[in-house]
């Protein structure tokens, strides 16, 4: 949306900031101290016409991605979904029955159930939710963390979500079903997120903007340079596809021991992530290849 | 919204329930048991069109309601609010500052920060807040809990809100100030429902459907009846508008010992409750006066 990041900064402006030891707006989910202990929190809105296209994509299918992103700021910390909230504002003539089966399924995949929320009527579907996570005993990992030299890993190939689009688009989805699903039922990577976390991750960003533009917030955020030299793309994708076209929910994190990553990973089963490059000490270094990291995707999160 | 109760009802049973100790959807706020302790959730959409009519309120009162319903919902546990999340649906042209504003003088009224959230374009504002409380070290007060015999209190007169739309629908708000503002910013009894449940409150809800049907919603969850023999209408506002207009956000509750309710609010300096009847043995008695209670007022929340 035009002028949202001035809009949220001059929002931020007018509210109080976090204490320390605690991180507000501008992570992948806000960490808060409760009076009872830490609690990772993160609220993102599906809109039908702004984030999914209804001819392309079932009912359920934006209520189970309502879900899934919001659980993917979590795992982004290395935290776990506990509760959601979910708000729907919806059109009289809207199948709502169809929407809460979609949540319902991401509400078995990722144990994480629903206690309460409202429903209004509205003149187009909105789907706003809320995710409280555990923070752990330990702090979780923020955006901001990465070290000059550490290895950059992603936790799979990118760009599914944008070929698979592209794929619903061409009305090619019987011959690439694989792809649509990626678009149309994101996966959120909380095993994946948990096992960075103990692996000493140093920083961490869901792919929901671009491989690219997520790998900036990163950097930017951490204060580092970033070289990559191999950008995983999903088979079917394109490389526009793998850097720029977001969604995609895999993690990319950064680690110093790539060692204790490899272990963490082989202990849980899950698939070893994917070393794509490394942070370097000069803050302005966005490197790709022997190009410049494109300037890409479409930021919309601000916790 | 039409067949919302179904829709939810349906909802519901696609879902897993509460685990013993946990309120989930049904209450003002939920309550779950996170693995750091009790908390308080509450989330409510205010929708352009729908909630607010912008012709005659602000979009700062409009941010201002989406934050003092769902700190009502926190209050009418008996909790304290702790931390918010705005996610925010907006036409391109909407001043988001002016919301924001709005959002921001009630984070300071209630002292509860906004720590995230999300900002997308949508064809009708709507503003999806998230307030996590806290609930504190002993349970807090649900709807179900009266008992016979119990006094019924409400925090103050009822109506206003109403009556303040009808005032402003009639281009009068400057000859009825109080009851415009009581419509365009109304407040939540944050310290009355502390005082309440410190007071043994054995059951309470906000005003937020109309003092009737959340009088009903009490009794009905509670399993009792109720005897009204008190309304208290606001000053400039009808009958009908203290029973069925509700967004009062003033607290119904019940005690088993009025004695204890007088002490505690006198103890904090707040306005003492008014008594409106007491509950009784039949679970079916709905009764104001010599006549029925009306069923009046129009249920959207379900937590």
């Amino acid at each position: 949306m035009t002028g949202e990041f001035e809009a949220i900064e001059r929002f931020r402006q007018l509210l109080p900031g976090p204490p320390a030891g605690e991180t507000w707006i501008g992570d992948d989910a806000a960490l808060v101290v409760a009076p009872r202990g830490g609690l990772l929190l993160a609220a993102d809105l599906v809109v039908a016409g702004v984030h999914v296209d209804l001819d392309l994509v079932g009912l359920d299918d934006m209520g189970w991605k309502a879900m899934a992103v919001n659980v993917s700021d979590i795992a982004a910390m290395g935290g776990e979904p506990t509760h959601a909230l979910v708000a729907v504002a919806a059109p009289p003539e809207t199948d709502l029955h169809v929407v809460f089966r979609g949540i319902a399924d991401a509400v078995e995949a990722y144990g994480c159930p629903v206690v309460g929320g409202d429903l209004s009527s509205g003149s187009q579907l909105v789907i706003s939710v809320t995710i409280v996570g555990d923070a752990g005993n330990r702090p979780p990992v923020l955006r901001a963390g990465a070290l000059p030299g550490d290895t950059i890993f992603v936790t799979g190939p990118v760009g599914g979500s944008a070929a698979g689009l592209r794929v619903l688009r061409e009305g090619r989805e019987d011959e690439a079903k694989e792809l649509a699903d990626a678009y149309r039922r994101p996966q959120a990577r909380v095993s994946e997120g948990r096992a960075a976390r103990r692996a000493g991750a140093t920083a961490m960003v869901d792919v929901s903007d671009g491989l690219a533009a997520d790998l900036r917030h990163l950097a930017d955020q951490s204060g580092v340079g970033v070289v990559i030299d191999n950008v995983p793309v999903r088979d079917g994708a394109t490389m526009d596809e793998a850097l720029g076209g977001g969604e995609d929910y895999e993690l990319v994190f950064t680690a110093t021991n790539a060692g204790h990553v490899v272990a963490a990973f082989a202990e849980t089963g899950l698939r070893q992530p994917i070393a794509i490059g490394r942070c370097t000490s000069d803050p302005n270094e966005r490197r790709l290849g022997e190009g410049e990291l494109p300037v890409a995707g479409w930021q919309h999160h601000w916790a």
